[in-house]
């Protein structure tokens, strides 16, 4: 089967200056994919005009006369902007025409559509976004890390289940387990949410491993970390700022004292292994989980590299058929994980 | 004056092992201090006369039969151990014997006896836990770092109030600038108890920089960061385990390779000095704000230059009046940012 991926190509702080050839370098990579390009033909055909790239047959291009910007309210590019890129993008993936999109425009507005055009998979209450970090371990998939600001315990629970499923699918791993985000192991810690939400993923038949701390998601503690969006965010962001102030202590520490230049000549390449191996671009694209169809955003100022791992995560999520494997986890959960009253609800939330 | 700090020396995984000597060595850097070892004499007494610090004469041991273990739950050594040197330590403060305490034991358990015992300052509904966070301007000032997992606007406000009179007092910034940890700078971001946060900290009088992200925290981006004690204690963990993963990949990345022992033996006083810089032992002491006292609580593995920073902490919150300038934020703020009904408050809940 080819995988075709349509792509956002206006998306993103560099627009077709990136989309175009990431898309091309992916499909260099990946020899049974093949892309649509959305959006502006006069601002996208010169690209690829210019590209020698063996893969341009495998490149079709899409009209899509509207772009969104970055810092439009979402709900505007919702109902205004019909003829988008990014909206196209995903009416192609509604259609059958592509199997998955990916965008590195603007988060809100990406979700927003993607939940309105394909809408969510049957037991899945709202999207969440996943992304992966890396861990002394291996890898960690943590979800949500934005889209739900306020969660109830039936969807921390959904979380759970879409975040196993997509490790199950993507990297193989049969049970996955599943850390629930909290401020102490101790069961007595936490909030009324997140207590009722432990509870339920007992008897959910995930591998629930049971709280787990911020320490646990660098630790690489378990395969997925399940938290509401706000929490998610938060790490996350806290997490950018912390590692590029370190880059930067590390840079001036090692370009200063007597020694400096010899120490910084030395030093040099394995700080760029170092780097390399934390480097965000090669964890780029999260993916919008819980709809019917693969939905994977980039981040917006990603540059060729970064935005061909996207694509490639996209892929892989296609290949590996994480829909069914959402649909089929979320059939197989027994009463009391999901929507259900759960016996036990009055004492968890009134304890 | 003499500034008497009450040291809970049988806290901490350590307990007279570290609190005793930290306590010579914070009292040999001090002149105008004094200290009341308290606990078990026969623990503390054997430490002191093995010493030959000149600051001994500054030194009293009063005694406490019972110890708080680290795990024991909170309400248990509350209810139960009337004599535990924890206890002990915070009646001195009540009793005006002590100025402020210092301890390393069991957070919840200090939280909960010095609330029961010392009362909050009027005005404040919840202590909260502050402490300082290295950024690559200088340091910030953050809480609620676990004290509160639910949290009303109003107590948010309170936080910033205290947040920005700690760091006035101690850092001798007269206005200091306050960020509202939220999940995007603009204002339709974020849940209801953030926007409404925001909406009474403009009209607070305080120096309210607006909404702030996660990156926002190690940039230095404000003075002071508020939160609720959830997303607070995952930001703080989060960042532990990220800096511990960073330092082990860059251990390792300088420990292979075919120059790998020429590379480590010049990197290594680079590495140090990097240490030194985001040490943790250097921030360690977490105030417990809000209290009708100063109470420190020092990382419960401390070493002994990490609880001598503990109780160097206390002393210059003591030494700058902050319980006072607390008191003071808190009277001078307007109707409207603390309990009163605020004019928009049923708009921006039902936002």
């Amino acid at each position: 089967m080819t995988v075709t991926v349509a792509v956002d190509a206006m998306g993103g702080d560099h627009g077709p200056a990136v989309t175009v050839p990431a898309s091309l370098a992916f499909l260099e990579a990946m020899p049974d994919a093949a892309v649509v390009l959305v959006g502006r033909a006069e601002a996208i055909e010169p690209l690829l005009r210019k590209s020698r790239s063996p893969a341009r047959d495998r490149v079709r291009v899409h009209a899509a006369s509207e772009v969104i910007e970055m810092d439009e309210p979402p709900a505007d590019a919702l109902r205004r902007k019909k003829d988008s890129s990014m909206r196209v993008a995903i009416n192609l993936v509604k259609d059958g025409v592509a199997h998955g999109c990916v965008s590195a425009g603007n988060t809100g507005a990406l979700m927003g559509i993607a939940r309105f055009v394909l809408k969510t998979l049957p037991g899945i209450d709202r999207p969440a976004i996943a992304a992966q970090l890396p861990t002394k371990k291996g890898v960690v998939t943590m979800l949500d890390l934005g889209a739900n600001v306020n969660c109830t315990p039936e969807q921390l629970v959904q979380f759970a289940a879409m975040g196993s499923a997509l490790v199950s699918a993507v990297e193989h791993i049969e049970r996955p387990t599943v850390g629930l985000l909290n401020i102490g192991e101790e069961e007595i810690k936490g909030n009324d949410v997140v207590k009722e939400a432990a509870e339920r993923l007992r008897v959910s038949g995930l591998n629930f491993h049971g709280n787990v701390e911020g320490t646990d998601i660098y630790r690489g503690t378990t395969d997925v970390v399940v938290c509401d969006g706000f929490v998610g965010n938060v790490a996350l962001k806290t997490s950018e700022g912390l590692a590029q102030m370190l880059y930067e202590f590390l840079k001036t520490e090692f370009t200063r004292g007597p020694l400096s230049k010899l120490v910084a000549a030395i030093a040099y390449p394995v700080l760029m292994r170092f780097k390399r191996r934390i480097d965000p671009r090669r964890h780029n694209g999260a993916t919008l989980v819980g709809l019917k169809g693969v939905v994977v955003k980039s981040h917006g100022g990603a540059d060729v590299l970064s935005f061909k791992h996207a694509l490639l995560k996209a892929h892989a999520e296609i290949a590996e058929g994480v829909l069914d494997r959402i649909a089929e986890r979320i059939a197989a959960m027994p009463a009391g994980s999901l929507g259900e009253p759960l016996p036990a609800t009055q004492d968890a939330a009134s304890a």
